[in-house]
């Protein structure tokens, strides 16, 4: 087994950050619960993160100054790119990756229901936290995914619950698009991502095999 | 006036790809009138496209073999950062841009109306022509763009008609989001984008300063 870390160099690299979004159902209703109207998706359409939000672990996710919140996290499972790949098949399409890493998709709820995109709700500036390591040789369809608030296990779930695989979403993906090497590919969480997160908390996204992505919380000034 | 060729180099320096997508009224008012249903933006909210897709001028336009169609091109202004820029007042906002270009924003119809994402009706392999050139000390807000379908002229506005200006999308993307040297903002297109796009033809994009923007378009081979 390989162990990358993931530093500044690995998030220059990333020409195009794909993100599922919604890709296990007890999230989607966990979701709807609360006033959203999210379908299952019919189809693995992939969505888009921007590269300028990522932080390694340790770095500070900083609140902007003006939002109205909630802010929470959404520990998540990353696909990193190997190789220039178009065409793959499904049975083949794990063979173009890297490795495998975490990412914490943090969103602020507000804006994610009143803007006409994500682009502030889920890419503001120091909101992709991702790492600590890419690692092979794991099976990416049975990894536990652990979320801790300083300390406290707050979400606790399993891959092998996505709507549609990794191999699913990389093989319809470079039907369309060529997929390069360095590019990042998030799978969304599972279930419900509270407590919203506070100044000051730590937040840890863990897996036994990739490590403890760690972050903690700040808000800018006025 | 500098004019710097788009090529290879500046491609592989889009860190981010921004697109406003509905900026124009009358075109937001045509598409709603062949079905879609797009409120007009309350504020400019920036969307992404994906830099995998960004072809030069001459190169080819590929419909995939499995597109239902129809397949329109959009004409558009693009601006490209200079240097990274936070927080940027709305009075200073285009000097952080290193110049104009035009863009066209090639998209698949059936896939935008019934993916969950825009991923592949706007951003497959070669939907995304940018240049010839970029071109500083112009006004962005003052310009003419024409595109023509093999030599017919079939689309003709000014930028001046754009809902939220280019200064207001740097200015607001700013308070969130570093902006990074080599960046790209796409404004959108204003009026109707027909007729649909063929194999064989020649669709160009056109401003006097900035040049002709010229794809020719095939259809990949099932």
């Amino acid at each position: 087994m390989r162990r990358i870390p993931v530093d500044r160099k690995v998030f220059d690299a990333v020409r195009n950050f794909y993100a599922a979004g919604l890709n296990y159902r007890a999230h989607i209703d966990w979701a709807n619960s609360r006033g959203a109207s999210h379908k299952v998706p019919a189809a693995p359409d992939i969505g888009y993160r921007s590269a300028a939000a990522l932080i390694p672990t340790g770095g500070e996710i900083v609140i902007p100054a003006d939002s109205p919140g909630p802010v929470e996290y959404e520990g998540e499972l990353v696909a990193v790119i190997k190789e220039k790949t178009k065409n793959i098949s499904e049975k083949d399409a794990l063979s173009c990756v890297l490795g495998y890493t975490l990412g914490n998709d943090i969103s602020e709820r507000t804006w994610q229901k009143t803007d006409r995109t994500l682009w502030r709700a889920k890419s503001a500036d120091t909101f992709k936290p991702m790492g600590p390591f890419i690692v092979d040789g794991i099976d990416p369809m049975n990894l536990q995914i652990d979320v801790r608030i300083n300390g406290r296990t707050v979400s606790s779930y399993n891959t092998r619950n996505m709507i549609f695989s990794v191999a699913q979403y990389l093989a319809r993906m470079s039907r369309y698009v060529t997929l390069h090497p360095g590019d990042i590919v998030w799978f969304g969480c599972d279930g419900a991502t509270l407590p919203a997160l506070e100044e000051g908390d730590l937040v840890e996204v863990s897996n036994d095999a990739i490590g403890v992505l760690a972050n903690r919380v700040l808000r800018a000034k006025a």
